[in-house]
């Protein structure tokens, strides 16, 4: 099947090649012409204008949008008067899905078809295929299959279930879901990235769950350090219970093994810490990318209770000093009730970094 | 080698079976003499009193304890008086760390070795291979080594890690080590189960992120319910927002390939969904066997803030109704400065459940 | 300075009486013509029909809502069309400030002023005096000031506060500001609701506080009830620590005078403690009522981290069920990699309730 | 009535003061002659060695330690050895409950009898009196009843508790209680600092709920300010949401009078922006002294739910540079699977500090 990809960075490229090596047709555009070129001498089909691009397309066209979601709109914008009725343009980006269910009506009332794609998978993608999350009309989504298998791991690429496609009588097992093979028609428009939104928010759960308990596992010698005993600190009543000095990248890979904690996410963690146990690289400012944000913001508006995927979003607004002036109101109220003074930060005994 | 084997429930006959299979003798125990007798019968040396078990084994003895975490030192105080200097007795269960410490010292004053080791793999296991995380003295630990190496899931149980093996420079990497066969010596007495106790922690964290995930995708259909108005209900201002009805058993499934949140827990996940979407079977009371209330108390004497971790700790208490005085105490609050009454339990228009 | 009100429930009531005791002139109105009746006959002037209402006011007009949040658009379709250019339009009530910047341009469009009050005080308002935060354009909140003068406290409702009125260099201290009053114009249209969203908000997390160490004292008994010793539930390691019958009423009262967690807050919880201690007329189904929600997505949106103020939050979705399907996701994984089987509720020899 | 104050730090010369004006006898005595010296030229007996301090007091003896926790058994080493069966030894400070159910055993194994007392009120106690929580045999608690009386704020620190004191029926009210003068027996030893050890859970709570509404009401300009527009930031959408300079120092003023956020913490932080609303003089680093810690140990082994004080306490733990290392594991895991690079410190276009 034929597809146009708009996005030659890191994600689109790969994935152009992963469906190209999967013997699907690629047109490929990008605003730089120096990642069209290098698609091109890959032999995919390519074109440094919109315009061009459109018109080497055949109707109904599909496009596929692999921009930052701050510029998807920006792209539309251009797109869409180059396009025909019943043409599909495809987001597969990290669009909050409230732009998705405005945009599906904006293009719907000029006869274009919108979908939108949750991709996981990284830069990992395009060797294990792309998890992917999709929402849009039933009929739309189905005469794209041959992109998402393509693009997708496939069966193999994870054991069966047991219990799925039995038939089973209350209906929660789907025989016909395409998800054994990477991917799903989740919902209507949407439904994909609202999918993905959540997948995300629960990414950021598990990263923070590894992470603090590396740190735990990190500080297992506390008592191996001298810790003020001044009335600012709290003592640590027995030292002899913190004398351990662990070997965090040898954990993180016996944990790969057999353990109920193992995931993809931890063999990347065992990759991490085999380069570099301190991880001195890092400075431990963390982004966060929108998805933990809207998926915390959804559970809000459903009344869900999400503290562990909320808390691990401000963990990383506090990695980047978003909590300074809070802390500063705490300092200040600790010295007027209690005359306490701040402590300065050098050298502090009670942590390693 | 032989191993003796006291306690023969879930886990302990299991990993019998393991052991057996892998070409190591055992001698089993039990107080229950038909947990013995389903041994005996599938070939293995078994003894219905301590007494006749001890004298089974070999010198220096390897025992090892497969039992609830609060018989250990009830069990203890009838083996070692029949122990010999240079014996080894090994607690496979879910032990303090404090109380290994403690023990280890009780034992080496009378000549014993005491090793602690936390396992992981559950119920599957028998057949994966159990993790583990060892803490004791390493000349012990490697006299072990053939019970380590048969119950732990070997090598090929996951893919190597990239930069692991290469002897580099920073030490990080341990190409000595015996983690990627599954089971690593992670320190001295206490540190195995340190490192379970910590890994349970992890479990925790991941289990909530993933559960409450699920709960937003399974209330995204929160728009078609009519919410109350009352001032004692936050109203939904975009109902249009939340219209989709999401097949969690074919999320869980898709995530399975190729996301960043894919993990052995997912595939649980995914089983259990495919079983019954609607988890009807399960109240929703959660309790926990204490690593994780470990996990916490230990990342507080070592100031080390899990927020996550607390989060899904705490969640679980709530499960149980243990929350309930500190509701009544806010309801209490919100009717004297506001006049507001409770609203009653049923019909609740904002969730199902 | 003559006021029109509309919305005569709890507070409308009540902040009328205040107006006309501190000589200030109201006309009312409500749907409810009981609720008109009721004040007129302590003589305030009362309308039964909008039309009516509004002929009875001087222009300019000044007009205060206070109505339920949910139905102040539908107040504001029947009342504009009556106003003249220049009359001015109060929302005292608990809007969402999003409304109030639409609401005060769609106002401001026909010549009218908008102004959001946000009001605290709750039932004890009529003769503590109310709290107000006030967004709007600077020279109409100031033609107000009358009324804000005698709805709230006044200077003497609490001590003078060190360092303020000094006219200090970095201009934090503001002699002129009316805060010391127990008013204040906090900025554009808006902001009065902001801050108020923001003080319920803190509110949540400080009553979240008070509720969870209350629950903490409450179950300083724990050692005195036989906690189940199998494998689903963690021991009490040291049950002679947990030996305490607090009276928790008493310990509010104690903590009323001299301590550091002082506050109204605190009176309310001694007032309902000495009632009953058990708190038995409440079942622990903690409402939310919007602003503790769009605090958090405030947060959200500026990156600011509000661990407190979400798991505060958080707590009463789950007060009311909430989390049923989260845990029983949680109970499912259990029961999957370690064969746990869900414990029944009853009876719970952890727990008094 | 006769006291032997040891300790005469901030807390300690502050009672003793407090108790010569309230007409009671002290003794003093610190390890530094300057600290006893400055209160005999009060007119305050003292001394210089232990062995004279308890030769100057009445047997039976009462004394009071005000010393930091840390040094209470070093202290009690050398005073217990010159006490005589009957003498009464009080701590006040903040020591541990462990410690002191430890210590009154030890005491009372030498015919002392120990008393525990929770003391609040910090730098303003002198004026303000001591609110104090006291634990210890009812006897010897009624005997120090003058001392307890003398220190507490009195009945007239706060007006009287609607429904106390009528003698109702279901006992929790109690007519009879010393709560209203700001002193109570909670209870046998350990009890006092027990209910102290709560009470400073909850400041942390409170603390922090206040802190962080004051930073969402900071950054409530964030619309201003532009903000990277890359894959690793997430954008604001509704810029024109977050247009508001607010005034801390006055809406921390304007809540003092009427709102219900009104408290004693609230007083002291209007009193710290008054004097500089940036709070340049703070950095952020903030410190705990034990008890947040230890309630949230107490909770877990009661199996209580405190995620708000947790939340508290762990924002602490993170001011101090606590979580670098699990935040550097969280960008190394977001550069692995997604290749995500660590944006630099500065300058950071999100947030103002």
């Amino acid at each position: 099947m034929q597809l146009g990809m708009i996005g030659l960075g890191r994600m689109g490229a790969d994935m152009v090649r992963r469906l190209t090596k999967g013997a699907q047709q690629c047109v490929v555009y990008d605003v730089q012409p120096a990642a069209v070129e290098r698609l091109k001498q890959e032999g995919v089909a390519g074109a440094t204008t919109l315009e061009d691009f459109v018109a080497q397309l055949d109707k109904p066209r599909a496009v596929w949008l692999m921009v930052p979601a701050a510029v998807v709109d920006a792209t539309l914008e251009k797109l869409v008067p180059l396009l025909d009725p019943g043409d599909i343009v495809i987001d597969g980006g990290n669009s909050y899905y409230h732009d998705d269910i405005r945009r599906s009506e904006e293009l719907g009332a000029r006869g274009l078809h919108y979908v939108d794609v949750g991709t996981s998978g990284g830069v990992a993608g395009r060797e294990r295929g792309y998890c992917l999350m999709i929402g849009g009309e039933a009929g739309v989504v189905q005469r794209l299959e041959p992109i998402f298998a393509t693009l997708a791991p496939g069966a193999g690429a994870a054991p069966p279930t047991p219990g799925r496609g039995t038939g089973s009588a209350n209906g929660s097992a789907n025989s016909a879901s395409t998800a054994e093979q990477g991917f799903l028609h989740c919902g209507p428009q949407g439904a994909g990235h609202f999918v993905k939104m959540v997948h995300n928010g629960i990414e950021y759960g598990m990263m923070a769950a590894y992470a603090e308990g590396l740190n735990v596992l990190r500080h297992a010698d506390a008592g191996r350090h001298a810790r003020d005993t001044d009335a600012e600190t709290s003592p640590l009543r027995r030292p002899e219970l913190y004398q351990y000095d662990l070997n965090l990248a040898d954990i993180a890979e016996v944990w790969r093994r057999g353990s109920v904690v193992g995931s993809w996410l931890l063999d990347l963690i065992a990759g991490s810490l085999a380069g570099d146990a301190e991880l001195a690289n890092y400075t431990g400012r963390v982004s966060d990318s929108g998805e933990g944000r809207w998926t915390v913001a959804a559970a809000i508006d459903e009344g869900v209770p999400t503290p562990v995927l909320s808390a691990a979003l401000f963990a990383r607004f506090s990695s980047r000093g978003n909590a300074d002036f809070a802390n500063r109101v705490l300092s200040a109220m600790r010295h007027d009730f209690g005359g306490h003074v701040e402590k300065s930060a050098t050298p502090d005994s009670e942590q390693k970094r």
